[in-house]
Order: C-alpha cells, then sequence, then structure tokens
C-alpha cells in the first residue's frame, strides 16, 4: 500500500490554481448539469455528420474479460462476468420447471457481469470528482449524494455524443511507438503534435489524446504501472485554447502521476469535471486511427444510462471525415 | 414459482417446424460468428450515413436503475449500482491514505454495477440459444462453452452497427396506444403497418417492432406482465421476405407467450439466433421515433464488448434520413 | 411500490416513547461497541456448559437458496450463488494454464455468493439501526461511517456467543401452528407462554421467539406477507424485565408492521439495537425445538466478523441442559 | 500469469499414486454426501462436551475485509462490502418514501457482501475437488453439476461440528515462530509434533496444523506468497493413522505447492476430499491456542448451509477440555 500511496503523491507544487481552487459555475445556468456538453447543438452535429463520404469505421472501445485492466489502489471490483445459464446447467437445475426433454432441446446461455463503472472504455460524469463536498455547479454532496448514486449530474444526463473528434498523436509526435512510462504531457507537446498534424482544435471538440500505452492492454499489470498521462497545463490548452467539449485519452487515468498540486491528488480530474464542466474519456482505443494516420473524424458514441452514476461504459466509434 | 411456468407452457403447436429443429449453418463459412451481421459492408455503411442531412438524433436507450425491469424466472441478477467512494465516506475511511485534509479537498465519487446481461437496451448475441447443445453454425456447449462464457460468437465479435434502421409500428398501425396484453405479432400485422407507414424493408436493415410497451417502462410490474410480442411467424417474414440483420422491440422479451411451439419455449429466439444467425435487440426506446412518425432512419450504435457474453447492453442512436 | 410502503406506514400511535428518544449511552463505558454482550463472562459460559449431559443438538439456521426469502422493499441484493470453476467448464477454459488432460483428470468446483448482510440466520449488529445520526452509545455517522462499513460497532467485534438459551414458543402457547398474519406479540403473550412452559428469563440469556412463520421458508413470498412479530412493550418486557442480552425471532424482522409510533418505522429495532444495545437474531429455525418442547438450553454460535457490517451470518445450535 | 502457473506445476513425482487414482466409494452408503463427518455421534459429542470444564473460549476465525487474503491464480472475486444503506444516503435517497423527518431520525445501515466461497475461515464441501468428473462416492458432474452448485455433497449437508479438536503446532514443534516459506510438511513432522505435545490422534478428530502462516494474515501479499503447507503424505498419515475427520490447516490451501503429482497439481485436496471423503478447513486461527499451548479441545461450529456449495465460511470456537 505504501508505494501506491506514494505514488500518489506529490513532487512539485504549481503556483497554477493556489490552494482557493473552487468548482465551476455553469454558464449555461443554475440546472446545469452536463456542462460543455452543452456545446453539442443540432447544428454541430449537421456539420460533421455532412462531412462523412464514406463508411469506414473505427471501433474506439476495448474489450471486458476477467483480468483487464483496473484500478485497484481502493478496493474496487475487478470485472467479473459469470454464467448464470448454461445448456448442461440448465438440463441439471431445471430452473424453470421445464422438464429435461426440453432443456437439452432448447440450449439456454445466460451470463451476469460486475464492474467499477471505470473500467473499460468509459465516460466520466461531472459528479466523478468535486471539491469541498461540491461538483460541478455547485450540488452538493449534502443534498444530492445518495446510496444510489447523484441526484444531479449523472451518467444518464449525458447525452448522445455526435461532434467532431480529433486525435492529437502524442506518441508519434515525438516519434515513440509509446511515451515513455509516467511521462507527463505538456502544452508544448499537444501544441507540437497539433502542427505536425496539420490539425486545428476547434470548439466543441471530442479530443483524444494518444499516448501508445493501449499497446500494453492484454497484459494488465503493463498497462497499469505508471502509465504516462496529461498535465494540468496541457489540459488548460485543451479547454481554454482548445475549446475542448469532452478531454480523452488511450490510458486509464488520463493525467500522469504524481499529482502536480501538494492539495490536491488528481488535479487534471478535479479542473476538467468540477472546474470546467468537461467529460473525460478513458480506455479509448487509439491504435488504429494512429496507423492510419486519421486525425479528424465523426466521434460518434453512447455511454450507458446508468442513473445517478459517476461514469458509464460506452462504445464509440469514429468516421473519417474530407 | 408454478404461475411463471404455466406462463411459458405451449398452448397450440405449429406445423411450421417439427421436432426436427436443428441450428443454422452460415453461409460465410464455418468460422463465422456474428451470422448476418455479415451483411454490412462498407458500401451499407456510406450507403445510409450519405443519405443524412440533419443532426437530430433519437435516443433509443433506456436508463438502468434499481427497480428497473428485468426478467426474473430463472433468479438472474437484478440491476445493482452501489457506491464505493463518496465524499463523506471517502473521509472516513481514508481508502487511499491521503489524510483527512485531503480526503475533504477532493471529492470523490465512485460507484460499481452488477447485472444479467438482458438488462437495459441490450443485444443478444448468437451463442445465447441454441438447440441441442450447439448454436449458430454448429459451435458446440460441449467444446466451447466455458465458465466464463463462450469461446464462440461471444459480445465482442459484434461490430459497431451502422445501418439502415426501419421502425415498425405496429400499434399505430393498429390506432392503438399499446398492443394488448400477451397480443402475438403476426406476418399480416407487419405488412399491413409497412403499407400504412409506406415503408419498405431491404435487406440488411435493423428491424425495430414497436408493441407500445415502453410507455410503461418506469413501473417495472406493468411492463414485464404478459407483453406483447412478436409470433413465429411473423420473424420469418422479417428475416426470410424482408431481409432483416437484426430484429428488435420494445419489450424485453421480443416474442409473444406462451409458446407456439410444444417442444420449445422460446421458438423465435431459436429461430433468430440459432437457425438464422440474426441478433436480437431488445427493450428499445422507441416512443420518440413514434411520435414523430419517423420509420426510416441511420441506425448507429456499438455494444460493449463482454468477452464471451451472450449479450451485452447498447446504447444505439437514430438519425432521419431522407 | 405503494403496498409496500403503506404497510410500514404507521396506524396508530404509542406513548410509550415520545420524539424526544436518543441513543442510549452504555453503563460499559464510552468505548463499548457490543453492549449487552458484555454480560457474557466466563462464569456465564461455565455455567451453561457445565449443564450439559447430552450430545444431542438442535442447527437453528436456514439454508441459503436462490429464491430463498428477504426483504426486497429497499433494492437490496437477493442471495445469488454462481459457478466460478466447473468440471466441465474448466476444461474448456483452462484458467490455471494446466492443458486439458489436467482438467479432465482434476475435476475443479469453485462457487462465489453475494447477498445483503440481512439473510439467512444472521445477526444485527448495533450500528444496524440509530436515532439522529448516532447509533448505540453515542457514536455517529459523520464521524465513524464510511463507503466500507462503520468503524464503530461493526459486526467484527460480536464474541462467540456461549449463553443459556430460551425459547418463548408464542405459536404453541397460544395452542397455534403459527400466529396470524400481522400479529402482534404482547407483553403479556410472553408472559403467559413463560408460564406455560414453565420457564424463567434469567439475565444473560438468548430469548428466541417463536412465532411459526419458519414452516414456510421455501415459499419466499409466503414467508415474508405480512409477518407476525413483536410488539414494543414485548421487546420492552424481554429486556428491561426479564434481562435479554438478545433477542431473536424465527421471522425475518422481528417486529411486527406497521409501526406502533408515528415517528419511528422500525422502533423495536431502534429500541433494542440504539438504546439497550442488544443485538438482534433473525430468521431463527425453531421448529424442532418447538416440537421436542426444549425451552431451556445452551446457546452456541459464532457469527462471521464482517469488518464494519451491521450483520453477519450465524450458524448457532441449541443443546439442551439439565 | 507465467509465474503463478509455474508456481502450481510439478517438480518431483511420487509413487504413492500412480495415473489410475479415482474417486472413493463411500462406507456409508451409495446415497453419503458427507463422508468422514459420519464418524461424529451423539455419543462423539457427549464424550468432549463433558470433558468440558471451563467457558474459556477461542475464537478460530479471522475477519472479512477489503483487502483480506485471498486466492487469485483463477480470476476469482475478492471479499468486497459495500453499503446499500447510510444514515446520510437514506435522507437523500428516501429509498422507502418515508420522508426526510423519519430519514432524520431513524438511522438506517445496511450493506451487502460478495465473496468467493474459499475466503476467510471455511470449510471445503466434498464436491469441491474431484477425479475424472465425478466427486466422492461417485456422483457425477454430468448429472450433478449444475449453474447454481452441486445437487450432491453441498455445503448445506454439511452438520454442526461438535468434536475433539487438535492442535498440531508444527511451527512450535520446530521451535519456529512461522514454517519457512513453500516448506512441505512431512509424516515425520507430524509424528514429532504429536509426542512433543505428548498428544495422540484419536478417530474422529478435528485436526489443526499450525504453520504459523497466520501471523502475517492482515498483509494480504505476505500471507499469499509461497506458503507453507501439507505433504501427500503427512495428509495420509493424519487420515489413514490418525483417523482424522476434518482436516484443517491456518493457511489458505492446506496443502504444500508445487504439487508432489505430476497428473494432480492438488493431490492432498483430491486426496482427502474425493478420494477420503474428509472435508478441509483453511485459514483456521491457531494463533492463540499456540500461545496458550492448547493442544485439545472441543471443537465447536456450524458452516453456513449455502445449497449446493462447495464450501462455505464458518466461525469456529476452541473450548479445553480436562
Amino acid at each position: 500500500m505504501k508505494s501506491i500511496v506514494t505514488s500518489l503523491l506529490l513532487l512539485t507544487t504549481l503556483s497554477v490554481f493556489g490552494d482557493d481552487r473552487t468548482v465551476g459555475t455553469s454558464p449555461w445556468g443554475p440546472d446545469d448539469e452536463i456542462g460543455r456538453l452543452n456545446l453539442m447543438t443540432n447544428k454541430s452535429r449537421t456539420e460533421i455528420l455532412s462531412r462523412i463520404v464514406d463508411g469506414t469505421t473505427y471501433d474506439l472501445s476495448v474489450e471486458y474479460f476477467i483480468g483487464m485492466p483496473s484500478w485497484q489502489a481502493a478496493g474496487d471490483p475487478h470485472y467479473r462476468i459469470w454464467m448464470t445459464h448454461t445448456p448442461h446447467g440448465t438440463v441439471v437445475d431445471d430452473p424453470l420447471n421445464l422438464g429435461k426433454p426440453m432443456n437439452e432441446h432448447v440450449s439456454y446461455t445466460g451470463a451476469a457481469v460486475s464492474m467499477y463503472t471505470h473500467m473499460g472504455t468509459h465516460i466520466d460524469a461531472l459528479n466523478h470528482f468535486g471539491l469541498d463536498g461540491k461538483i460541478w455547479n455547485g450540488f452538493s454532496a449534502e443534498d444530492y449524494a445518495g446510496d444510489r448514486g447523484w441526484q444531479k449530474a449523472g451518467a444518464e444526463n449525458i447525452p448522445p455524443i455526435i461532434a467532431r473528434g480529433i486525435l492529437i498523436d502524442v506518441a508519434a509526435g515525438k516519434s515513440l511507438e509509446m511515451l515513455p512510462d509516467g511521462y507527463r504531457i505538456t502544452r508544448e507537446d499537444l501544441k507540437k503534435t497539433l502542427r505536425k498534424q496539420r490539425t486545428k482544435l476547434l470548439e466543441g471538440d471530442v479530443v483524444l489524446i494518444r499516448t501508445g500505452r493501449m499497446q500494453s492492454y492484454e497484459d494488465a499489470a503493463a498497462y497499469m504501472a505508471d502509465s504516462p498521462g496529461l498535465g494540468l497545463d496541457a489540459a488548460r490548452f485543451l479547454v481554454e485554447d482548445g475549446g475542448a467539449m469532452i478531454v480523452g485519452a488511450d490510458n486509464l487515468s488520463l493525467e500522469a502521476f504524481p499529482s502536480e498540486l501538494e492539495t490536491d491528488y488528481v488535479p487534471v480530474h478535479t479542473y476538467l469535471l468540477a472546474q470546467q464542466g468537461t467529460p473525460i474519456l478513458e480506455l479509448v482505443n487509439l491504435e488504429e486511427l494512429s496507423r492510419d494516420q486519421v486525425y479528424e473524424f465523426a466521434f460518434i458514441g453512447g455511454s450507458l444510462k446508468f442513473r445517478g452514476a459517476d461514469a458509464a461504459p460506452i462504445r464509440p466509434i469514429a468516421i473519417p471525415v474530407r
């Protein structure tokens, strides 16, 4: 446990945000629960969809399996799947009182799953991290956090996402297969890669950062250990300069650890979610986009509507645009 | 339990399929695990995507919450969500050894879920029901069904779906709000509704049948009780005459009960999945499409890639086409 | 849902306890977390053990199975068991990379379970119900209730129980097979039955009340519906007059519903747990003791030490004494 | 994974049992599902109970908590506990529609747990390991193993256990705090320790072997890594020479790894369970018995009656006898 804790500890302190950091107030009004997802409009969707010329699709999601990568430092459940009905078991159990001949003829298979909501390709809702007991737009845990999730900003509020997607292939930008362990992506890394790719960010984009870490996905220990990730200033660049609606990456926790702030062990999460109302995508598979050098695309995906939840799985696709 | 069992029992016998029913052999070769999803091609995707002119989207999925509808006759897990981390609990537990001030400042929320794979809007994989120990394309439980699912035809094989979608609003076709309890939809119902809607089925369609039952979704008992559903001959019409790639509906179990066959308690499932290689969509929310009389659309959705599973949640969208 | 809620609503109001009810302060000091279990001493154990003359034992626990009775009004998980390893599944999956011949020779079976802690024969810890945010002895949820249970009064603190056990067979006392639905046991019922049985209560007893409801255990719906149970004044008699260390019964929720108090929907629970520091046993199988008219016995049982939990399963036994 | 697998591989081959090993046939008849537990009789219970002179009890069980030791090589669920109701969450959620004042007054706490059945102090049922598709007494997986466990030899059949208990403190016998990593206990170790302790085994005993490993229980990684354990010949001595009814130990998997047999990766388990009908106790806390040099005692404990399960938790106690 010691080693895990140490890895979360703070090395340096940025003056960017002082101890007076507080959650953001939504420009979309006191009832707003989705933050920058408000940037998505019929017009913005029409615009990106009208640029599709071909049915080539890129599947941006990963598989769920026993042994898959997951964050275990805080004791959350692993992904598990188990069989509630099998062709043979049904013959023995006869759970529906149908008799042996029926169960032998009709071969029934059923399964159940359990998981932490932050497993596989998923989106963080704005209630995942807050500051001082409040989340984005000032909703308080005192008033809204119950035993079944939050009554505000839960995953069920996230609309289906159709937006311009941008891959920033930082690994390729540095001519690397994968960023080094623990590497913290800077504002300059992003700007340089965008220039190299000849890509420009626009307000409302889904911006996906590639570290290359996804190549280790099938080896959970390797995938999890000391991942490269986003720095706080780089995150600020994406939202404040680039206008990103969603920020995502191919690693598990988006940001690099240890934290840059003494008073916040996940400053990129609290900055994006609680201060800027910007949902986060994690574990996005960007390998094929990288291989084909597809940097701009229609991003289309719908996350599961888990009522009250702080995150939900999503299987998004990318369709290149002209 | 008796009453549930009785409701699954067979009242009449159709001569459509005798006792010699066996699983289908794939025309796409001995390795095929996705059946009619092979009908989806770059060309078919391009065709439907190129007909989109507007960013209006319809969310076809339902919410997950404690108390939501689910099939309980065979003892499967209900949907459950629980909090593994709350802003207050983290202060008490300090699971990451960060100390009280840090936990009071950074407000962490995490949740976990468990569910049967056939809950909420979902797609049935081809291994969900088989005949005589085999599933679509002859894969046997003996060889391929383990304790973590099937090594063949699992949900991870289902590609992202982009296809022409067709709503057959049978309830509206009969000028009803909702089909009566237990109503079994016939081939004639489908043909009549298609005529009334001026819609034609094409090979490769995602065909979605509306019974109106979704209006009761928030009242699980009402939603589940004696649902209207598809009859076997109607299912044959959709695949054999209409060329459907996927068949779905707004109820939980697609087909009407009790079964029409003495020897098969889920003949529509075994026909579609095991004999025709046709995945099934259930619990699809078709209310808004019905309200706006949108009968033809681009259907876009990606189901979760649960390795080996017999079904997976999906949050598809519909985008009207010209 | 309506009907369930109504059944919890309060019909009449007793003046027994007003709105000024507060949690009890332990006579065993400010650190006490087990309340009246402090009555158990080496001397008390020696006393009852020395009266055993014969090895006849009564198993007081029920079985756990899918479909077993459980309280479902508040959305808690049912009991579920599933196979993580089966002889056949292991051959297909080879989860330990041992190869097919090994898996065919060594036939491995493993299972997992999940459950609400209040299922099957179990004991309620003192943190299960409190008043105004505090539990027995003044420990507050604010200070001690985290995401993994309470840091005070959790089930891990409950010692193995060896004590004089007393059956009060109220059903038999009234010459009934089973008390009527919803029957609320009174102080007079208990006194009369004790007289009839020629049994006297002593300080430190485990007192078990028989309603006869256990006869319906295999039929969960019948077992759960409108159970007879203990009234508040009867509970006061057991503790204040009788000196009971633990109070238990053969039904699921010990007390009768609807509540006798307008301001408390579970007044017997809050009285016993929060005010008197008296753990509660539920779902105790008393049928064989009743059949053999065994009213006094050595009660021996150890509940599982779930750290922080508000209850834990127990499989106690009764051994008649001379 | 590799390393785990290697640790299960076989180094040497004993000639003790050849490849012709088969499951045992019960001397208690073709219906027997509990094997050597048949040795327990009213007489045997009376005998040991009558030797109790004092109420001193030893709690032989461990606590369940998130992070506790568990065998993870085959992907089984860890122990998890989560709150389904908290005093604060209930105020926010109002799951019973009781209103805020009621929920603020009555402070409700409820929790749920999930676990592999082989966690914490537990007993293995005879269906846990078999040979060639059969378990003790010839019951086959083909006929009796369903999706909810076995219809034969499940944990619900295990009676409450009251028997003579014997501690064989092998660590102390060798004047060690703890046996060395990976140490395989021999027949000679057991005989020598029994002589040193001046203890004799009798038919029907619960024999508990102390390796000292329990001292690392709170540090799961240390507890699990390369544990000392029982050798096959030592197990044979306990049953065939000593007459043991149950064999247990303070480590997780009883036996030492890697296996002594090329064809069986858990030969002590299959010998005891499948061939000799001898249940196994694991994770038994023997530290206090060792400290007080209590080698003979009344062993009293009841395992949970999980229907069909291959193991169940138990919280046994030891009471010294004269």
